[in-house]
């Protein structure tokens, strides 16, 4: 009775430490305690526990007691299929060993070898049937038998470390999850904030990259012309080597990708007759395994009467090499997925922006570009009063926003010309006063033709229409239409007022020769707090000296050396009606 | 001996027990077997286990059994502070109360009042400090005492149980993170698949309002004249009572919130001084709690000469109410936030692409309107040959991108003439043999503009440009400026020609009146198949069977009744120069 006693408090005991134990003590050093724990609880004399690990499959030791050489064992890994424990795992069942031959199958059993080993127990962690790991007990005291209630105080104990195994995982698991779901989030989020498309496709694959663990990322789009592949961005250690690919329309995984609009994984892909070898060879990296997925950019509503943009695939993203060594996982997968299709849609909305952006531009370009020559001495002149407003402005430390708006509104400074007559635009001899205060006029035209075709409505135009209304103000009041003077005049209203006049002199004109630039400024300084506002003509000054304001003189000695500029070339050839 | 062998035994078999209920049983039956367990371990005659809601710091009672009227207790809900349980709970361990008064103060033993009571256990289930929930036994045997070795084994099972709900509860709340999470992505993730603002609001609150389960939620935007805050989505269950509200500058807690660029929650806004009353006074709604969060733009890059858009706040979104009747959670306000600031970025990007789409367009109406107006006789020619071009597109199933293209193609069709010298184009009279060849060059005039600006390289014009170069061209080959025949001829420029030809037939000209919609369509019909697509024909026949199509006269008409369309009034007033 004394004997049962004992052993009864000893049980009870043995199972509070282990409460204990699991209330109280991290993962890592649980494995080496629980153990310790087991193997005092049956008086064996060594043990080991291990962890079965899903993806490969095998056994991998995270404790170790009584064995010589102990300490050697952590982390080393072996099959969970084979001998007693392979038995054990399979029945989900413990297997006690006495006596036994041993079986050189099983590589724990094997590894436990330089004991003179008696007796073996095999306790399988499992946990709803999922295999969890193994608790191996060796020598066992000979009192005991299959049936010895120490083997059922040992069960319990393992069951209560597959429970909390199981509890870790579940937990590890999520918050895995959990980071990879933030952090795609985030990248998600953050596409959207840049329309400048080399950019955006920089960020993603880099960020891929690192999500994904893998050797290489790199984006291919498809050529419109030609419908080949283009390499645009490739990030990872290959990035260097690779440049200016192109993989021939319906050629590669990347092709079949393309043209299917499917996902593809190739963990080998020297098996894959897809494969485009082209590119390895060229850049000497060496492809084993690719994810493929398409870039497929949703169908956009755009509002208005622009419509739908429909859904299209504009290329492909890849992914090569898993540093880990596996394959690809599904979870993988899905997250480039994710990306790519994400990486599409910002690809096309930046696509459609710069589309419309440059339709915008342009035709602004050849409206003013039309306007300018229907006087053969204004030739480019809206666009030199433009770049000369920008880089006024940008003197100044306007904001980005501001300076386009500075571009957009100084270059349509004279559209109101349009609605002068060209007998008094062409006119080369002096015009008379009815003629000079029809010509007077088009600050208000121009005025006008915002109002009248609903540009000032626009955020571009709201704040400066000016521009065009008050180019021809002067500070002290005596300018044209209206005669503001100071304050009343706006900045932008000012800064046209200069770069347009500092583009007159520097031109030639019916009446003058073109003046140096330095003529120029000399003029613009001794008129500056009269006519002109001094700060904007230092900034042009400034401007000059940094090398960003060129004269019609200037422009034209670039015009005709070798390399024409295309700018220049586009408009030369237009004459007004 | 026997006695306590067979104590032992039922030991070992309870804790397997247990170990066997772990494994297979789901947790909310486990929890009635488990409490059986329990109880009948220690041989008390009734029990009450009960869950920790950490929320509301209560308990609620899961399993119940011995007591009159057990069923009625499950889902009860009291006090975790209070009596014995409080103790317990407080201490982290078991209470063992032998012929104790009863605690009123205690409400699980309260509910057991109508036991004649003589012992209690009260044993806490906590895990690393903190409380999951208690097991209460009612009346154990008179045997049993403090130290009885019962007692090690009902706290062993607890301690398992504990685990249990651990386990569980990690594995629901990762599970509702990850869930959450997933949801939020996928609405990220779909909103730039739209740029049209009010089909983008509407997503998003809608998705808001389920995502965080509250009553309702809206969106208001900056007004940037009077920087008011003006309601433009509401979702829920006051989304059609409110409408059209406004919020004074700086007034309300969103008005803090939009001029600060914080988050405000506020769980009872009766006590907070900001909220402004007028929103519910006028729709009848009663907020008791808001969530309150800037719509913040990031900074966007958007490449090129056109910049950045910098960082704005454009509004702010609501969220009122939370359905189960908590306070906003830390991952409800964060979740919140991510959605606005999403939200908030493509509004801006929907705001930036409308605004340039709107700055292309009005420039292209503004630039084709002077130059119908070279020719008194066709105002608004080019606009009502984009109508109609596009209705024709329409009614042959183009793709709405493709429409799109048609549009502005077409409105360009003549932009060639502003080449084509006022003499010639103003000329009322016959024209000569070589003034006639020069107008006829308009067509080639037209490409060549497209081409001198760059404009042929835009996607919009790369497949449409033949609106310009071959609207005069005639399926026979006896059209200009190439003499193209059949097949030769593009959709684009066949659509453009029977669209044109029907306008010059119904407009005035000087040398002959306007004819009706019905003899063109006859003159149309009896040239199809020689001259135009018969195809392009029949579908503007049908067209104007559906009212798409109107005449110059009939706009006229339209016009000078009292409802003036603007489109028309915005151009009537220009004239080429």
């Amino acid at each position: 009775m004394f004997l049962r006693e004992t052993r009864f408090q000893r049980f009870v005991q043995v199972m509070q430490r282990a409460d204990q134990l699991v209330a109280t003590t991290a993962l890592e050093d649980l494995f080496g305690q629980m153990l310790d724990l087991m193997v005092s609880a049956i008086e064996a004399e060594a043990g080991v526990l291990s962890l079965y690990d899903e993806d490969t499959q095998t056994l991998v030791v995270q404790a170790a007691i009584g064995l010589p050489g102990a300490q050697r064992l952590i982390a080393a890994r072996g099959s969970a299929s084979q001998g007693l424990t392979g038995a054990a795992l399979r029945q989900g069942t413990a297997l006690f060993v006495a006596n036994a031959l041993w079986d050189h199958q099983d590589w724990i059993s094997s590894a436990a070898v330089a004991l003179p080993l008696r007796t073996a127990y095999c306790l399988p962690l499992v946990s709803q049937g999922r295999p969890l790991g193994c608790v191996h007990a060796f020598n066992l005291p000979d009192t005991l038998s299959e049936d010895s209630e120490e083997l059922a105080l040992i069960n319990l104990l393992g069951s209560r470390l597959a429970n909390e195994i199981e509890k870790a995982q579940i937990l590890a698991q999520a918050r895995r999850r959990e980071r990879r779901q933030q952090a795609l989030l985030e990248i998600v989020s953050h596409l959207t904030t840049t329309l400048d498309r080399d950019e955006l496709l920089n960020r993603i694959m880099s960020r891929a990259c690192e999500l994904l663990n893998v050797e290489a990322t790199s984006i291919w789009l498809r050529d419109p012309e030609h419908d080949d592949l283009v390499l645009h961005i490739a990030a990872g250690s290959n990035r260097e080597r690779i440049v200016a690919q192109r993989v021939p329309a319906g050629r590669g995984i990347i092709g079949h990708v393309v043209a299917t609009g499917e996902t593809v994984a190739v963990n080998d892909v020297s098996r894959d007759p897809r494969f485009y070898r082209q590119i390895d060879a060229n850049s000497g990296f060496v492809t084993r395994s690719i994810l493929c997925v398409p870039l497929k950019a949703p169908r956009i509503q755009l509002g208005d009467a622009r419509g739908i943009a429909e859904e299209r695939i504009i290329g492909g993203a890849q992914a090569l090499n898993p540093r880990d060594g596996a394959g690809f996982a599904a979870e993988d997968i899905a997250l480039f997925e994710t990306l790519a299709s994400q990486a599409a849609t910002v690809i096309r909305l930046a696509q459609l922006y710069s589309e419309v952006s440059a339709l915008s531009t342009r035709i602004i370009d050849a409206i003013t570009g039309a306007i300018d020559l229907k006087d053969s001495y204004t030739r480019g002149h809206s666009q030199r009063v433009s770049d000369f407003s920008v880089a006024i402005a940008q003197e100044l430390g306007l904001s980005s926003d501001k300076i386009y708006r500075v571009r957009i509104a100084s270059k349509l400074h004279d559209v109101g010309k349009i609605r002068v007559p060209d007998r008094i635009l062409k006119k080369r001899r002096r015009l008379t006063d009815s003629e000079f205060a029809q010509m007077r006029r088009h600050p208000e035209y121009g005025l006008e033709f915002l109002k009248e075709n609903g540009l000032l409505e626009l955020e571009v135009l709201r704040d400066s229409w000016t521009a065009l209304s008050q180019h021809h103000e002067r500070l002290d009041g005596r300018g044209y239409p209206k005669g503001l003077s100071g304050d009343q005049i706006s900045l932008v209203g000012r800064i046209v007022a200069v770069a347009d006049v500092f583009d007159a002199i520097t031109s030639r004109r019916p009446y003058q020769p073109a003046r140096s630039a330095d003529e120029a400024i000399a003029i613009l300084r001794s008129l500056a707090g009269i006519e002109f506002d001094g700060e904007c003509v230092e900034a042009l000054v400034r401007a000059r000296a940094k090398g960003l304001i060129h004269t019609q003189e200037e422009r034209a000695e670039r015009e005709h050396a070798p390399k024409r500029r295309r700018s220049v070339r586009r408009r030369s050839a237009w004459m007004a009606g």
